[in-house]
């Protein structure tokens, strides 16, 4: 692909991309800047970047409007763009090639259940089993051995990699994709404790919808609700190993990343983002913006917009840290404190 | 359904159900109080939710013995029971549908190897895997994919979900319900290290022995035993996501939480709860009743019965509260500190 | 087996293997000391277990070459060697029978696409199904319902226990073990965030590298480079549900245990040892022969070799225990304060 091909291309998402250099020249493919090597583009987002221009042998930098460029054009050719992390991004997708998940059609080895409404295109993979009375809508891709029990609705251009488990009366909407080991739609955990000790297990009536564009990484578990819906909304993203509990709402464009765990009944606004292994009360809320770092454990229901809580208990980040800072500042305190200790010791003494 | 069915259903259960209203109105479902229309029941069993009797649209409410209900009687029908926390359990059972995890007898797909007992009445789902001489009880359910490895014995009247793995003699009682991605039986995490710095393998020759009427959630990991047995007793609950290392043993009615840790050879007394993401260092126990609070870290044994446990390294409740709180004056006592100091500075000067 | 079968068993990996009592008594198998019954073997590799010596009805122990063990020689026979641990480990893999994880050959039920390689005697389970354009080596054995994705190559001696997904594109080397539900090779978590606080995938191009020796254990998930690979180095051992993100390189004979999570970009030096439920910021490095304790944080590069670290945010744990200390002297620290203040109350009133 040449270089005036990539201008081109991105010239589709942004109002202005500037050759500096010669367009003529083959590009293969991207690559780390670090890395790269002759014919490969590579990017500048970030100024601690930027010290690898000088070096580098890729033969095409994207980088931003405002980096200098001169002093390397005899060497490197730049398409400079306003975001030259996202032109990155699409020049990535431009170059990646399209992975086989499952062929088109429906694999002779698929078990299809009665009343299932298969949309135009799809691709459902080997031992595939779909229960009766479920749809899916068109070009959706199933990979092999998911299971995907009755009376589930999955919209159209999903993508399900092998080992998807979607349990009865799950809904996702369009462009949902979900990778290999997650489970959605289990019981959530729920028993009646009775006075001899054990349980009664309350049934699990609701189900899980997940709307449209969300992204679920591997291994996660969503529990479907006990009465309604647990829900994660348009665009979220969530990465590997979380734990979503019963009747849960993830709002739009919010962000968990792995290990995290939400227990039942806990609603996060939109655009959040929940760092790694953070951990979550039942029954609390957070509003929309709140960032919650990494093994933070949110025990209360927050209600200021867009703060960040650190710790455990979580707490705004700031007081979180000065929390830190005094802990670093105990062993200075003792000495202190005992040093008091001795001239109070000797002026008491020295005053008798 | 009647409310004077629901009524009679109820009285299998409670000595004493009273009904105040009209036991002739149809009732097509549960739902939560505040979201209940006509035609629903729901129920309050926690002062906290007494407000909504007011304004509930729902047909019935299935409230404590005590409850004040004439105010409402003109507008709403009451059950009242001595538990209506588990009385509204039942009804939920009463109205949930069976789910349909495997249609009755083998499923063609399915492989089942040489010398299996199969009981009468079970249903084995499509692609299921049984090895050699393994035996599944009567009624016992086996959803799609599962691979249940050779040796294995399951009891009568299970559940398992589609995608469990049992490895090769695990061993399960009666009743016993594990969810989709939970895998049984996988070795022990067992390494002797060498002079070389690499490690040899030490093989896991024990199993996985799961009790009567325990249930399981989706994406565990349950460590098969070095030697003999690692044992989860009757009536235990665990969530999802946690692991249960090799040769540990979980009592009686024990509940875990999900992303709980379990390192080997932890021995958990009955009726424990194990918040969520607790962990555990290896080789320690637990007596009955001991409640670990979440994120707790256990690092030693515990022998007091019926404590509560907080904090990392976890120690009862009530010290790491005072712990928490202490922490939470530390900015004061700085400020004290520093006041001090003048003064005695101050004092110090004027002594001279 | 006969006791001097297994002296000349054990004479293969050990220079010497003293035997103390009769060579010709038959052992039926290996217990725990505090188990064993006649026709045992068992170990004490510990002082702690010394204890057991005079009480143990094994009939055969394997003990240091120093252990005394001419006091119970009338009643027990005793195997002497260096590290007595190791030498029962070696008695372990003699006794531990092969499990049938998949019979040699390709399943009839197995779906194998274009282009594929397979290597002599290997065996592929009932409803594999293994991609195009996939090598496979000799004597490899791959469990039941394993996907292995297009263009994944894995070495010889191999085995992938049942329901293992490796997305396309995974390299593994010889002898590498992964366990049931383990996901190799998903997305690595990448998104760019865009001015209507939406996201754009960034695709994930890069594969997963396995390398000789690594045991991984059972619903880990292992993420895909963005570009290039993610690398476990020979012989690397991993529990059950860790988290590894894209990009990571973990090193040789690294051992990682359950729950830990390893943020994208972290590169882990060889010997470390990361306990459970540790996480790690993105982006870091640790060298060599590091220690992890359980549940620490780590959240930046360490430089110094052979590091203990502990706590979060982790630090070496000579200090994180001497802040530990100094937390637990709290309470002692604010009386002290308190009675200081009273002091000088009373020396200041005192002076007026």
């Amino acid at each position: 692909m040449k270089i005036h091909e990539i201008q081109a291309y991105l010239e589709q998402y942004f109002d202005k991309v500037e050759l500096v250099g010669s367009g003529d020249i083959t590009i293969d493919g991207p690559e780390k800047i670090e890395n790269a090597t002759k014919g490969k583009v590579s990017f500048v987002a970030n100024e601690k970047y930027t010290r690898f221009i000088g070096s580098t042998k890729a033969s095409l930098l994207i980088v931003g409007e405002k980096t200098p460029t001169m002093q390397y054009s005899d060497r490197l050719n730049f398409l400079k763009v306003k975001d030259p992390y996202t032109a990155f991004v699409f020049v990535l997708q431009r170059f990646s090639f399209p992975r086989l998940i499952a062929a088109k059609g429906v694999a002779s080895s698929a078990v299809i259940g009665a009343n299932v409404s298969l949309g135009e295109n799809v691709a459902i993979g080997e031992y595939v089993v779909v229960g009766d009375n479920c749809v899916i809508g068109e070009n959706t891709v199933i990979g092999s051995h998911s299971t995907i029990m009755e009376r589930a609705a999955i919209g159209r251009d999903c993508t399900l990699f092998p080992h998807v488990v979607c349990y009865d009366g799950t809904i996702l909407g369009d462009r949902v994709t979900i990778h290999s080991g997650t489970v959605v739609g289990a019981d959530g955990f729920g028993f009646a404790p009775q006075p001899d000790g054990s349980y009664i297990k309350i049934p699990q009536m609701g189900v899980v919808e997940i709307h449209d564009d969300v992204e679920i990484g591997a291994n996660n578990t969503i529990g479907r609700a006990t009465m309604g819906s647990t829900v994660i909304e348009k665009g979220a993203k969530i990465d590997n190993l979380v734990q979503i509990g019963h009747n849960c709402r993830i709002g739009e464009n919010t962000v968990i990343v792995s290990q995290a765990g939400i227990s039942g009944s806990v609603t996060i606004g939109k655009h959040c983002l929940i760092g790694g292994q953070a951990g979550f009360a039942g029954h609390l809320s957070l509003p929309d913006r709140t960032r919650v770092s990494a093994r933070a454990g949110v025990t209360k229901s927050i209600h200021e917009l867009g703060q960040t809580l650190g710790g455990f208990p979580a707490q705004p980040l700031r007081d979180h840290l000065r929390q830190e800072a005094l802990l670093r500042s105990l062993d200075k305190m003792k000495q202190k404190l005992d040093a008091l200790e001795r001239d109070v010791r000797e002026m008491k003494k020295g005053s008798r």
